[in-house]
C-alpha cells in the first residue's frame, strides 16, 4: 500500500485508500505562527506507506528532511540516520472522489465515537452477510441511531442531532471503528452519505468509505418495549462472575445460566466433562417472577462492556433474550 | 494434564507433569506461626490442573474450601462461588521419580537464572536436533559453564562454584526458562544430574526433568581468545540503530552491514523493493583497521539485549562473527 504526498501550494497533503475507505490529511505550512514545513519545493510521489510510517516513527526525532530526488528515489534524513527508499510515479494512484455528498450532518466526535463503541461488538464478523458486518446510522426525526446486529444479538444507540437531517446508511462496522480511532480531539465531523459513499471529515481529515447499499434488515420496531422482569445488577461483579463460571466451558461461548428470584440470584454453568459451577450474585435489585434464562457468556460480556457504566439493569419478557441498558 | 493434590500429615502436596518435567510442590500446615490448612482429612485426588488453576486464580479471595465428594468430584467453595470439579482417582496418576542423583550442586537462584537468560535465546528452537534446544551445563574446575547454540551462533555464560563439582548435562532450554521462572525469592539451588534426569528443588519446589544424554557438539575451545578489532557502543543506540535499518527488509532475519573505521561506524541495510537506510553510530569506540561485516539483525538484538548491560563490546577477528561482551 502506498502513500499519494503532495507538496502543494499551502500544505503537504497525504492520501491512502484500499478497497473500503480513503484517507486525505494535510499539515499545513503555517499554522496560526508555527512553522511546519520549510524550504520546500512543490511535486508529488507515491511511498511504501508500510516503510514510511515505520522509519518515521522509529526515527522520532523532532525534525527530518524529506526531499525526493527523482520519481523513483526519496531520502529522508534526520541527521544520523539517511534513507532511501524507492517510490513511484504519482500517475501510478488511482482518482479517488473525495467529494461531500449533498449537506453534511454535523455531529461531535464524542458523540459519533460513543455510537460506534457501543454497538460494533455485535457486528457480524463474518464475510455471510456483508450488509450485517456495517452499522446501520439512520437519521431520523432529532435523532442518530446506530444499530448493529449478527442476526443473534442487537445493540443500538442513539444521539440527539439537528431534526432537519434524515438518511439511513450502512457503512462496515470495521471501517468506522477504524475511523474512530482517528480522532485525537473533540472534532465537529461532517458526515454525508449517498447511495456509493460516505464521507466524513473532521479536523485536517477527510475519509470517505463504501456503504453497503441494501436496506437494513432490521426495523426500528425490534426491540421490545413492555418488560415483566427486571435485574440490577453491578457491572464488574456480573462480569466477574460469568467469567468465573464459564471457565468449566471448554469453548469460548459458554452458555450460563441466570436464575433469578426476589430472594436469590444465581449464575451457574456446567460442563460433562470438568464439572459445575455456581455464583451468588451479591448487590442486586430483581424485580419480577421466579426466571431461568440461559445466555451466550460472550454476548453478555461484551455488551455490558460496551456500557461501560457502573451498574446495568437487564429487562427480560421471558424465557427470552436480556434487553440490557 | 491433571494435578495429583494429596493431603498428607503436615503438608497439602502438589504434582504435576509433563513429558519433559515433573514438578512437586508443598503447602505446609503451619509454618512458623502462620496456619496455612486448617479442618483438614488426609486423602489424594487428581483435577484438571488447568480448570482448578483458573478458578483458584479468579476466586482471588483469601480462603477457600476445597473438599474431595468423592473420588469423582471434588467441590470448591469461596462462600459466594461453589464449584463442583470433575476428578479422578489417584491410582492413575503415573509414578514419578523425583530422587536427587547423587551429590547435589548448590547454587542461587540468581545465579541460575542468569545462567538461563543470558543463554536460552541462542538455542535451537526447531526440533530438528535435540541437543542443540537444550542448554550444555557444564560444571568444571569452580565454574559453571552454559553454553547455547543454533550452530549459527553461540551464547555462553559462566558463573563460580564449589571447585568439587563436575558433571555435563544438556537441559531443554524451555525447560530451564520455566524453571527459572518459577522462582519467587532468592533461593538456595540444588542441582543435581544423572545421565536420564536432572533434579533441581528450591524453597518448597522439586523439579525432575528430562536430559539430552548425547556428547555436546560445541568444545570450550570454540571460542577464539585473540582479536583484532573492537568496537564499544552503546547497547540503546546500537539496538535502535539496528532496529531502523532492518524496517527496510521485508522479512525478519534482516542483514545489516556494520562497516567501521577509524573516523567513522555506520549500519545500513538495503532491499531492492524497499531502498537502502544508513545510520551513524554516535558514542562509538573503535580500534582496529577498516572493517566491514554483514550480520543477521535478530541474532544481534537478542544477544545485546540478554545482556542488558549499559554499553557492549563487539569484537571482530576479521569478516568472521562478532563476539559481543
Amino acid at each position: 500500500m502506498c502513500f499519494k504526498i503532495e507538496m502543494a501550494q499551502d500544505q503537504l497533503e497525504i492520501t491512502s485508500s484500499n478497497d473500503d475507505l480513503a484517507v486525505f490529511t494535510r499539515i499545513l505550512v503555517k499554522e496560526n505562527d508555527k512553522e511546519n514545513i520549510r524550504n520546500y519545493a512543490l511535486g508529488t510521489v507515491l511511498v511504501n506507506a508500510h516503510i514510511l510510517t515505520e522509519i518515521v516513527r522509529k526515527l522520532g526525532g523532532s525534525e527530518l528532511s524529506f526531499e525526493v530526488i527523482d520519481e523513483r528515489m526519496a531520502k529522508i534524513d534526520d541527521g544520523n540516520g539517511t534513507y532511501k527508499l524507492v517510490c513511484m510515479p504519482a500517475d501510478e494512484y488511482p482518482d479517488i472522489d473525495m467529494e461531500r455528498i449533498g449537506t453534511p450532518l454535523t455531529i461531535t466526535s464524542t458523540d459519533l465515537a460513543k455510537l460506534v463503541d457501543m454497538t460494533a461488538f455485535a457486528a457480524l464478523d463474518k464475510e455471510t452477510r456483508r450488509v450485517l458486518m456495517s452499522i446501520n446510522l439512520k437519521a431520523e426525526a432529532g435523532s442518530l441511531v446506530a444499530t448493529a446486529t449478527d442476526s443473534a444479538r442487537l445493540s443500538r444507540k442513539s444521539v440527539a442531532i439537528d431534526p432537519s437531517a434524515r438518511f439511513s446508511v450502512n457503512i462496515p462496522a470495521k471501517t468506522l471503528v477504524d475511523v474512530v480511532k482517528m480522532f485525537e480531539n473533540n472534532y465537529e465531523v461532517e458526515l454525508s452519505a449517498g447511495a456509493k459513499r460516505a464521507v466524513m471529515s473532521f479536523g485536517d481529515t477527510m475519509v470517505s468509505c463504501r456503504v453497503i447499499d441494501e436496506n437494513y434488515p432490521v426495523s426500528s420496531s425490534i426491540i421490545p418495549q413492555i418488560f415483566n422482569a427486571s435485574l440490577e445488577v453491578n457491572s464488574t461483579e456480573l462480569l466477574t462472575s460469568i467469567d468465573r463460571v464459564s471457565t468449566l466451558s471448554s469453548d469460548r461461548a459458554a452458555v450460563v445460566k441466570l436464575s433469578m428470584s426476589s430472594e436469590d440470584v444465581e449464575l451457574s454453568s456446567s460442563s460433562d466433562q470438568n464439572g459445575t459451577g455456581t455464583e451468588r450474585l451479591g448487590a442486586v435489585n430483581y424485580e419480577g417472577e421466579r426466571l431461568e434464562i440461559a445466555f451466550n457468556a460472550m454476548f453478555v460480556t461484551q455488551a455490558v462492556r460496551a456500557l461501560g457504566s457502573e451498574d446495568v439493569v437487564l429487562k427480560f419478557i421471558g424465557e427470552m433474550k436480556p434487553f440490557v441498558i
